[in-house]
């Protein structure tokens, strides 16, 4: 029996709907495995910001050093720029995770 | 000839100042390299989340999803605790993180 008009586009369709989900559903296993990488890289960060706020105490060292942030400024926004993401995002990220940094160091200290 | 005392407490202080200058420029190395791996990740993570927004737009599904954000969440609060990371800050990253593809979507669209 041949396949009639109307049933065949709605065959296309859901064949098209099909492939969006399971296409949604892949970029959705990515997204979550980046996340899981994100979460690991951002712990071990945290190790070390701790271990050099841990270090800059013992030898009263200043808790902020802006040369070494403007350091890190610049190297962020060209990195992002290679990474193909808005290096204006990239401040904003840095600046996040530093307030975090100063907020573990105030918790330690407190 | 013998070290006075006094030299002998410089040097050690010396000693321990060049040894803690090191280990800080050592931890800063690992913080930028993390750095690059968190800057990558993200540029990986917008690309899959630019192809999910333009599937949503292109089958009429809503831009966003509370199931899904309410499962992301619950996940990364779960890796945060594995990964030794505070779960607030995980949950205050991923809405970080929402806000910026957000923003980049209507940006998109206009």
């Amino acid at each position: 029996m041949p396949i009639r008009c109307s049933n065949r586009k709605d065959m296309l369709l859901t064949d098209a709907v099909t492939r969006a989900a399971q296409l949604l559903k892949e970029h959705r296993e990515s997204i979550d495995r980046l996340d899981a990488i994100l979460v690991y890289t951002l712990g071990e960060r945290f190790k070390h910001t701790q271990a050099v706020g841990e270090l800059k105490a013992e030898h009263d060292l200043p808790p902020s050093d802006p040369t070494r942030e403007a350091t890190q400024i610049a190297r962020l926004e060209h990195l992002a720029t290679e990474a193909n993401l808005d290096p204006e995002f990239a401040k904003k990220f840095l600046n996040f995770i530093i307030d975090e940094v100063i907020r573990h160091h105030k918790k330690h200290q407190s």
